[in-house]
């Protein structure tokens, strides 16, 4: 039998948001791998084996379940959100160009999942209601020096911006230094949303502005949208503001 | 009874890709508003008015179903892809903005769906794997030249981009436009993935370099990415290849 291998979005937290095609890859799936906390979120299936590893150990995981699908199994590698945002998709196909000649003959399937900052959009509104980018504020697979200038580049074209990994337990002070270099482009009033563990049972939605943006507002379980100039609040009596960025732009 | 409008994203058009939630709310609606051919994606239900529109007025589709929310009704008004991915929850935020108060009074919820970008994306491996921006080809809204600021600006930073709306019937030159602007900055053989209509059954993947890009591959129901420098082929014996962009990045 010809080994196949799913790349799967669960998406965030909520099994409301899990797509009929995810569930389905999970429930046929010989065996499953993934990071313990999304594997959790997989129902127990008999004679399903479940293989979770460690947050960090990206390459690893992603050989483990090519070798399980070379050796002629279903194997489903489960992601939170998108496998293809700033998840496992990318390191899948990473270790097939690199990996053994074989592994090019996997049936791979990648199955789409809702990702982080469109949850987060729709907390609170519209604010990537035009031209938006997704930049991952972790310097460990990239220096430093590419984030500032993509930060610069997104700030200046007017690109709202979606902050994945903004904040870790090795990485403090990226997001403080973000806002500041965001501060020399933006409006002092531009509206930020902290998104943390959004579609769970302690999500929690914070609103500010760039002047009075903390960065101690988010952790692991965060992503950051930072609007532009034009994105605006429409206050509502008794409920939190929308926030939405207008389609339109003039300059 | 408080009135409801609910701005509902059906994914693309696979309904394996149709999360419980925007089911749910579909299916639970007094009214149903949106442009037609997404409207004729929920399934008929007795009791329940259809209001179809439409492509271009959006304005007065958000309107119409806001009106009927302050009526005191269950509205949904529905989207293909995600809401606030270049789709209507701008729009309604814009309405309720400049509306009448009772709006802001309403209950507005926006349900995420997966958005044309990701579903394309995953079709070919995961092109979007780092920093990527999503950027609308549509000069209806906004000038040209802010277009061509955010295309120089997201190709000299590295970002992958995603282009929305790259061409209609109205909107001809444009994407052959871009093309020639990022070749001033991208290497000739950048991948570029054409999507179309992605999850239907006329869906067509096809993927060039930015030197062979034929624009007349893209339609309205197109949605094409542009790789990075760093963007990679994975050639396999019998399938199409795979195309990815590492998540690490040197300079």
């Amino acid at each position: 039998m010809r080994g196949r291998l799913a790349v799967v979005g669960l998406g965030p937290g909520d099994v409301r948001w899990l797509t009929p095609e995810a569930e389905a890859a999970v429930a046929g799936a010989d065996a499953l791998f993934g990071y313990g906390p999304y594997l959790d979120r997989a129902p127990v299936r008999e004679g399903q084996s479940r293989h979770p590893s460690d947050n960090r150990q990206e390459g690893q995981r992603a050989c483990a379940a090519l070798e399980r699908a070379a050796a002629g199994k279903n194997v489903a590698l489960v992601c939170g959100g998108d496998p293809g945002v700033f998840a496992m998709a990318a390191t899948v196909c990473e270790q097939i160009d690199s990996g053994p000649a074989v592994w090019r003959a996997l049936d791979v399937e990648i199955v789409p999942g809702i990702t982080a900052m469109l949850a987060v959009a729709a907390r609170v509104g519209a604010p990537l209601g035009h031209d938006f980018c997704a930049l991952s504020l972790s310097d460990n697979l990239k220096p430093w020096s590419v984030i500032e200038r993509r930060l610069d580049a997104a700030a200046q074209a007017g690109f709202v911006i979606a902050l994945y990994n903004p904040i870790s337990k090795a990485r403090q002070w990226q997001l403080a230094a973000a806002f500041d270099r965001l501060r020399h482009y933006l409006p002092a009033t531009t509206p930020i949303v902290f998104g943390r563990a959004v579609g769970r049972a302690d999500e929690k939605i914070a609103v500010m502005t760039l002047q009075a943006a903390d960065p101690s507002g988010a952790d692991m379980a965060s992503l950051v949208i930072v609007g532009t100039a034009e994105t605006r609040l429409v206050s509502r009596p008794g409920q939190a503001p929308l926030v939405y960025t207008p389609r339109s732009a003039t300059a």
